[in-house]
């Protein structure tokens, strides 16, 4: 399963500063089954609240958001990474570093715009979709949404702070 | 935090029945922060579906035994553990194995009943709480509930299939 995730930001050459002076919380590495499952419950869930997918899509990406937010404190303080100098180097971050610290994968990045502003990612082993059967009435579900919403609202809070600096 | 799990099986001696020929698929470990947050996710989505924290317990038990069942399989594969010869045997397998590889922790086992039929597992450093405040009018709300179920699911899975042989 391809899932490509294509996003913009504004102010790219923000993103990734480091934090100096952060304490590192204790690193605890799992399989990612217990994980994978669980989403599955969480999309379950929203599926049955929410009437069609679209709602589920929003849903998904809106909680990835609050996510992202929360979790890209936690990313910067453990990864080390320093400012990023352009927009390449800030997609390898993302794909390199964070999908393999959080889901332990490494994305490939394609399809760059010709202003160098847009790419996608393509995960070919997406641990979230493994034992995953979506159902024909589920057409327009975007299974693994949650991801785009993460990403967006951790690249938001990392600009916003550095636009404040 | 301290949570604590209390179970009984019937037929113990039957858990943990080793797989044979089982075709492992590759292992991805991962940092714990992403699940976390996306369990949060979804006991605040049950929070606003059910009324009361009782009603989400149970559907957090319900979700968990249906990850169980499925999840056995994942763990009989991986861990290439043999048959328990009784069910202290069961526990450490439990603690020292299961939760080791699906949480990175190992939680302490407890409060053996005299018949040593039931026991306590004290999850002193749960990663599914990192960053949880939960507020006044949740109470009740048993948030790690989710792990009850896997543990029922699973064992329960184990305990049908071999009885069935």
């Amino acid at each position: 399963m391809l899932i490509s995730s294509r996003f913009r930001t504004c102010s790219w050459e923000a993103l990734c500063a480091r934090r100096e002076g952060e304490k590192e919380s204790p690193q605890s590495f799992l399989n990612s089954e217990l994980f994978t499952l669980t989403y599955g419950a969480l999309v379950t869930q929203l599926c049955k609240d929410y009437e069609n997918d679209e709602d589920v899509n929003k849903q998904l990406d809106k909680m990835g958001y609050n996510i992202g937010v929360r979790l890209i404190e936690d990313f910067l303080a453990r990864s080390n990474v320093g400012r990023c100098h352009d927009f390449r180097e800030t997609a390898d971050v993302i794909a390199k570093i964070a999908f393999k610290m959080y889901l332990g994968i490494t994305p490939s990045i394609t399809n760059w715009s010709p202003g160098g502003d847009e790419f996608s990612l393509i995960l070919e082993n997406n641990p979230l979709v493994d034992f995953v059967e979506l159902p024909d009435n589920h057409s327009s579900l975007i299974y693994s949404n949650l991801l785009c919403g993460v990403l967006r609202g951790a690249l938001e809070m990392v600009s916003q702070r550095l636009l404040f600096q």
